[in-house]
């Protein structure tokens, strides 16, 4: 590989020049392995951030980021694979039904997820409010997984896109975060690592998510659909609303709750629109690819009449079905045994509780997602640094949302957490959090915008 | 001190916002005892290289890397102080001549000096050819040399603007030198800390300076003149021509001996121009101040006619006949001797010399600063890291100068060195470095322009 001055490749970005790629290749593989400095990858991150990267820039960074680890092979599976991101939100629990429901029409998921940092939740704390389950698998676990059960949900390895792990928590300390293109490059390398076939992008909109406006939030959702794209993924990207929290909880044991209630046909009617919307996107992508790719390791090839037949059958699929006769709950099941949890054990509860009741008549309004996240946040569901421990039974059970009518002295919420002591800083956060009205608000659709082909 | 979160102040900056004094008092301070890490500052610096600071938050900014470290008082001494500081050259040895040359006047220069880096020469190096000298006094010594000789060179001691040290490092492999705020910061950090009552800047700008043309050379003269005038330094700069070298020489001893030639009343012109052009400045500042606020420390009220009759002396001296008289070479033997150098030892030649030759007759059109001082560097003169050793004896000598007439086979330069295989990449430098034409070509005065009161 060519080698470079680091101080040249910053002053170029800071000198808003277009990276070459020998540049790019050099300075992600350089950082990875120690022989640029932090000090220096930080002033690139900070010129990046002000100044941009073009489209072609971004994509031989996204691809210099993959190219520093390994990247997963799922083509021998005998099940096309599809796979969902979110961008981070408060009360998404989407994850644990989506999976098992997808997997229950043949398409393997290979969900690799992440932890909770700050307001948002993470899909493997929440899981680990399971008794037994485990979130850490071998490769070669994995693999057997995704053929036998069709669906893993476990922590990334190591070895995926380590520069992202190097990146992510330097941008963390330098205030780099929330750019478009280090968003989408550190979200897309460890995606597109993970080999899956069709990725369904769920960015987030709205105060809880990293994206506070509709224009920020498709700007990304374009940008990572581009790259999922040239990177030889299927992508598309849902951008949906995140201004009030989704579905009733917020917090790990209580979020896994409310997705065993919608895995057995009933729970709030955002969370399940919400996953119908992206079980669609992900069996159709699957169809799509199907019919473009075949299945390799089937030995379907691609244009075949057997492909055909799997992509209509991927296309004629009836997810609410499968959550109303118990095929669903059935994946879901088999995917926590798989990992050692138990899936007919009882979640832990928080040791006390603490009623938010309303002090006047009216419709409540709104219910603003980002307080209600770092209430959780403080009643002990998240984390402030990576190394610190969740409470699997605090967070926040909402009784209402925007729209409904309530009554002075109704309880709106209801705060857990196993250290009373929290109480008081996470009522603090939710000064101003909602809103009681006397004329019924207009409560619009979760899912937003579709963009993808 | 309040304190703040560094990721909130580098957001700040990069978001366009104006610091407020406590972020910049904090940041400033946090850093150089290490509770802001490298990767934060180059982040900020990055943000600001970008997004600029304001004239009040560079003026703050400044005086938190002033408040790093102690500032030295001359208040007590029986002169008026007065300083230059240069923002480096080729050739540029006016500090060497200049500074016993005010000295003959009773003006006293506490010159603090840096080393070279790349293709500007420093002071020390300069000096540390003549036998014995020494760079480095204590703040004990500088008080009382200033008092008995009226002048000190030697290194700026640990103890001011420790942030600026800091700094400066990170800045060098960030990308983050050459920005407006940064240079005028760290060098009237340091010049204000040296505790001189005038100071007058040569801001040099053309191909051998840091400020290429002149747009950024005013720039970065009216932003310092004013962060001196806003801590109580008298302060004024000139603009000064850094196209071609100064006189006939770069190199350390090389230099000294052409310095000794304008001391001994000869000399080649540009060199005695802008060194007469910076003692009147020196002389005209300390004027003012010796009106403005007499001499405490020789007992000399402000306004009084003792202090009146001091200031018209200095803005009647002729610093062209002290040139001429043997005062200013008398100073110099002073200066060099209270630091134990000798005076009359002979300086150090460089083992090895080759020619450089004109190929056509005509006139020298051009003769490029940049290309004269990497060759020097080259030539062993300059040093690439800080910790690289010197020599003496090497450099480039100037046989002509742009306008001067040569014939084909005239010597245009002489190279020096005690390294032989060092001429091959020195003469690669010089590709280009001078142009013959056949018109004489319009040669300008060395000092460009004046700013300040």
């Amino acid at each position: 590989m060519e080698a470079f001055d680091a101080v040249d490749v910053i002053a170029a970005k800071r000198d808003r020049q277009v990276l070459t790629d020998a540049q790019i290749d050099w300075v992600i593989d350089a950082y990875t392995r120690g022989a640029v400095a932090e000090e220096q990858m930080s002033a690139l991150l900070m010129a990046v951030f002000l100044n941009g990267l073009t489209r072609p820039e971004l994509n031989r960074w996204t691809a210099a980021m993959l190219a520093s680890g390994e990247r997963l092979d799922y083509s021998h599976l005998s099940r096309p694979t599809a796979d969902k991101h979110s961008t981070g939100g408060v009360g998404d629990k989407i994850t644990l039904i989506l999976t098992p429901l997808v997997a229950a029409f043949g398409v393997a998921v290979p969900q690799l997820s992440g932890r909770g940092l700050g307001h948002t939740g993470g899909t493997l704390d929440k899981l680990e409010a399971i008794p037994g389950w485990r979130a850490v698998l071998s490769n070669e676990e994995m693999y057997r997984q995704m053929e036998s059960v069709g669906a893993v949900i476990c922590q990334a390895g190591a070895g995926l896109a380590p520069a992202d792990r190097k990146l992510y928590a330097l941008r963390d300390v330098t205030a780099t975060v929330s750019c478009v293109p280090l968003i989408s490059s550190s979200i897309m390398s460890k995606k597109i690592a993970e080999g899956t076939g069709v990725l369904v992008l769920d960015v987030k909109c709205g105060s809880g998510a990293f994206m506070e406006d509709m224009a920020h939030a498709r700007e990304l959702a374009t940008t990572m659909v581009g790259l999922g794209e040239d990177h030889g993924v299927m992508t598309s990207a849902l951008v949906t609303d995140m201004s009030t929290p989704l579905g009733l909880t917020a917090g790990n044991a209580l979020e896994v709750r409310e997705a065993v209630e919608v895995l057995a046909g009933g729970g709030p009617a955002d969370v399940v629109d919400l996953t119908l919307a992206l079980a669609r996107e992900m069996l159709d992508g699957a169809a799509r690819r199907v019919e473009a790719q075949g299945i390799p390791g089937a030995g379907i090839a691609a244009g075949s009449p057997e492909a055909m037949r799997r992509a209509d059958d991927l296309r004629g699929a009836d997810p609410v079905a499968a959550l109303k006769d118990g095929r669903a709950m059935d994946a879901w099941r088999a995917l926590i045994a798989a990992q050692d949890g138990d899936p007919a054990a009882d979640l832990p509860w928080a040791k006390h509780t603490e009623d938010i009741v309303a002090d006047q008549d009216g419709f409540l309004t709104s219910l603003d997602a980002l307080k209600v996240g770092v209430a959780a946040w403080r009643l002990g569901a998240g984390r402030a640094r990576k190394e610190d421990p969740v409470q699997a039974g605090a967070g926040v059970v909402m009784h209402v949302k925007p729209g409904q009518r309530v009554s002075r002295g109704d309880r709106l919420m209801t705060l857990h957490t196993d250290e009373p002591e929290r109480f008081g800083r996470a009522k603090d956060a939710l000064a101003g959090a909602w809103a009681i009205g006397s004329d019924k608000p207009n409560t619009s659709s979760v899912v937003m915008e579709r963009i993808g082909a």
